[in-house]
C-alpha cells in the first residue's frame, strides 16, 4: 500500500506533513481507511490511519480488532480507550506542522475532537487529493472489480430462469442476493433493485410487495461487493411479448448506451459524454425522459469520488478509470428501461468489463 | 411524526428555533431523517429535513425522490442543484435565531458549506437531544422493531436444518441472508455473521472461507431490517457433540445473560448491569475471556444512538427502550460462545422480544 500512500501525496501543490484518516462509528466509516491499509476484513469503528510522504503507516487500533489490523503487516497501536488513543495520535504526528483530513469523510464533531486534541496544528482538506488518486485503479483493485464484475454478470444471466409469473419483488430480490454471495462475493454492492411494471420508472426505488405479471417490465440493477470493490450492472428484461412502445424505449437505450462506448477514450470529458447521451435520447420519442447521470465512478465505493458522467463533470477519461455507463428512459405510470455496464479506459478507448448480453430478453 | 419532533425540542433547556437534518451522500446518510419523517423507502442524498417546535417539517427533496417524498405527506420543495437547494434551505428558517445540526452526522464540508450558506445564524448541537429523543420507542416503532425480531427469530430456528458438514461460512451466510429477505424483512441489519470452530473467537469476524466440521462451535450473529427499524440475535451451535470445555462456555454465557435479565428494570443503569456481567464472567472459569460491552440500543440503528450496557453508560433503564443483551466468551485458537436478545424495558421489568430458545443445540 506503500506506492498508494505516496501518489496520495503526489496529488497535492502544498504537501501536508502527515494525513490522519479517522472512521467514526457504523455508517461513518471513510472508505479511504481500506484504501490505504488494504484490509479486507473487519470494522475498525473509531480507528485511524495516519500517512507520510514516504509511504509510511500508522494504524490506531481498537483491541477488538487488533489481530485483524496486524494482517496489513503494520505500525499498530492499539488503544482501550479514547484517552490511548488520543495519546498515540498525538505521539504519530509529533513534529508536524500541516495535517490533513478528509473533510468529507469526517463528522463535524470528529473535526472539533481532533481540533481539541491536536491544539496547535493547522489542518488541510485532502479530499480531493484522496479522491483523484483512487480514481485511477491499480491492478490489486482491478482483479477484485473484474471479480465483482464476473459474480454479478454471473447472476444477471441466471435471471430469465428464476423469474416466474406472481413472483413478489422482493423474492427475486432475495434470490439475487442469494447467489451474489453464494458465488463469493462479501455481499451486495448495495440494495438489490428488481421492479416490476410501473415500479421501474422510479429510478431510486428498490423492491416491494409488487406480483409480477405478463407484460411487465422487470428491471434488475444490482452488484457484487467483493474484497470491499464493487460491480454494478443493470438489466431490463420483459416478462412476456414486449410492446412497440417496450421495445422501442429498449432500443433507444441501448442505442444510447452504444453511443457513449462509441465517444470514450481517453482525453474526453465526463460532461461531453453524458451531453451526448442525453441529447440523443432527446431527440427521440422519449424527450425529457432521462432523467439521471449517464454513470459515475466505480471502486471501494459504489459511487467511488468525483469523476463521473454527468452534465457537470469536467473530468477528463483517463487510462485505468472505471466507471458505469447507464442511460435509462423512464416514463411514469408506464415504466422504465435502464441498461448498465461497467467499463474501464485503456490507452485508446474502453474494456467492456461486463459480459452479461444486452439485447432484449423477453422471458 | 409531529409529535416526534415535538419531543425532540423538549429534550433542550435551550430550544433552538429550528432544526435542520442534513444528508450527504451514500454513507453519510443521517438516519434522524427517517426517524423525523417516517419515510420508509429511498435514498435521499443530499436532501434536508427542517424541524420546528410546533412540529412542522419542511422537506428540501431532490427531483428525483420527489414522488417518494411526497408520500410523507409533508411540506416538500424540489431542487434540481445545489442553488436551489440552498434557496429553499434559506427560504425555510428566515427569521430563525439559533439553528440546530446534528454534530455527530454531518460532514466537516457539510458543515462549512451550511455555514456559508446560512451566514449570520448560530448553530447549536442536537445530537444529545435526538438521540435521547430516539431512546424511547414509539407504537409504530415498536410494531416495525417486533416485526424484525419475528423475521430473526424464524431464521435462526431454521439453522439447524440448514448446517451441512463440509459447508464453508460464506454459504451459511447467503440462506441466511436469503431467508430475511424472502420472509419480507428489505434486508439484513448488518453483515450477516456466521463463524465456525475458532473463528467464533473473533467477536467482529464476519464469514469466509471457512469449511465447516465436527466439533466446532458455529456461532451466528444477524439480525433483519424492516422498514429500516432492526432486529439483532446471537446463538452459537455446536457441529456435533458437545465437549466438556464447550459446554461450560454455553454454560457460562446463558446465565451471564439470566443474570442481566433478572437485574434489567427501570432505574438501573447501564454500567450496573454491564459491570455484573463482567464479574459473573470474571468468577468464572474464563477470566478475562468477555471483551465487549454487555448491549446496546437498537432501532433504526443497529447500534441506536448512546444509551447501552456499557462499562462507561450512566444512562438509566426506561420504559420503552429497545436493547440487545448479549455476553460472550471468547477463546483465541479455541472458539466463542455468544447468546444474544434484544429485549423491550417494560413498567417494572423487560418483555425479551426474541423467542428464540437459548439452550445448547448439538447438530
Amino acid at each position: 500500500m506503500k506506492i498508494r500512500i505516496k501518489k496520495i501525496f503526489e496529488n497535492f501543490k502544498e504537501k501536508p506533513d502527515a494525513i490522519i484518516i479517522k472512521n467514526t462509528s457504523e455508517n461513518l466509516i471513510d472508505s479511504n481507511f481500506f484504501y490505504v491499509t488494504g484490509l479486507e476484513k473487519g470494522l475498525f469503528e473509531g480507528c485511524a490511519a495516519i500517512l507520510f510522504p514516504d509511504g509510511k503507516l500508522d494504524i490506531i487500533v481498537s483491541r477488538l480488532e487488533s489481530e485483524t489490523a496486524k494482517r496489513a503487516n503494520e505500525n499498530i497501536k492499539i488503544f482501550e480507550n479514547h484517552e490511548e488513543f488520543n495519546i498515540h495520535l498525538k505521539n504519530c504526528v509529533q513534529g508536524c506542522g500541516a495535517i490533513g483530513l478528509n473533510f468529507n469523510g469526517l463528522s463535524y464533531r470528529d473535526y472539533q475532537d481532533l481540533s481539541t486534541v491536536l491544539s496547535g496544528y493547522s489542518f488541510v482538506d485532502v479530499y480531493d487529493a484522496l479522491s483523484k488518486t483512487r480514481m485511477f485503479k491499480d491492478e490489486l483493485e482491478l482483479s477484485f472489480i473484474k471479480k465483482a464484475v464476473d459474480i454479478s454478470d454471473k447472476v444477471m444471466n441466471k435471471i430469465p430462469e428464476i423469474i416466474k409469473d406472481g413472483m413478489f419483488e422482493y423474492e427475486l430480490a432475495a434470490e439475487i442476493n442469494y447467489l451474489i454471495k453464494k458465488l463469493g462475493a462479501d455481499k451486495p454492492a448495495f440494495d438489490t433493485i428488481s421492479s416490476f411494471g410501473k415500479n421501474s420508472a422510479e429510478p431510486h426505488y428498490t423492491n416491494g410487495e409488487t406480483k409480477l405479471k405478463k407484460g411487465d417490465f422487470v428491471l434488475c440493477d444490482f452488484g457484487a461487493c467483493f474484497k470491499r470493490y464493487n460491480s454494478d450492472i443493470t438489466r431490463t428484461f420483459v416478462f412476456g411479448c414486449a410492446s412497440n412502445k417496450q421495445k422501442k424505449m429498449f432500443e433507444t437505450v441501448l442505442n444510447a448506451q452504444k453511443k457513449a462506448f462509441e465517444m470514450m477514450k481517453p482525453g474526453i470529458t465526463g460532461k461531453q459524454i453524458h451531453n451526448a447521451v442525453d441529447e440523443f435520447i432527446n431527440k427521440s420519442d422519449f424527450k425529457g425522459c432521462f432523467i439521471h447521470s449517464t454513470g459515475h465512478s466505480l471502486g471501494l465505493g459504489v459511487h467511488d469520488g468525483s469523476a463521473g458522467l454527468s452534465p457537470i463533470s469536467d473530468v477528463k477519461l483517463e487510462k485505468n478509470m472505471v466507471l458505469t455507463v447507464e442511460p435509462g428512459v423512464y416514463i411514469p405510470g408506464f415504466g422504465g428501461v435502464r441498461i448498465e455496464d461497467d467499463i474501464l479506459v485503456t490507452s485508446d478507448g474502453i474494456e467492456i468489463l461486463s459480459k452479461t448480453p444486452r439485447h432484449l430478453i423477453e422471458i
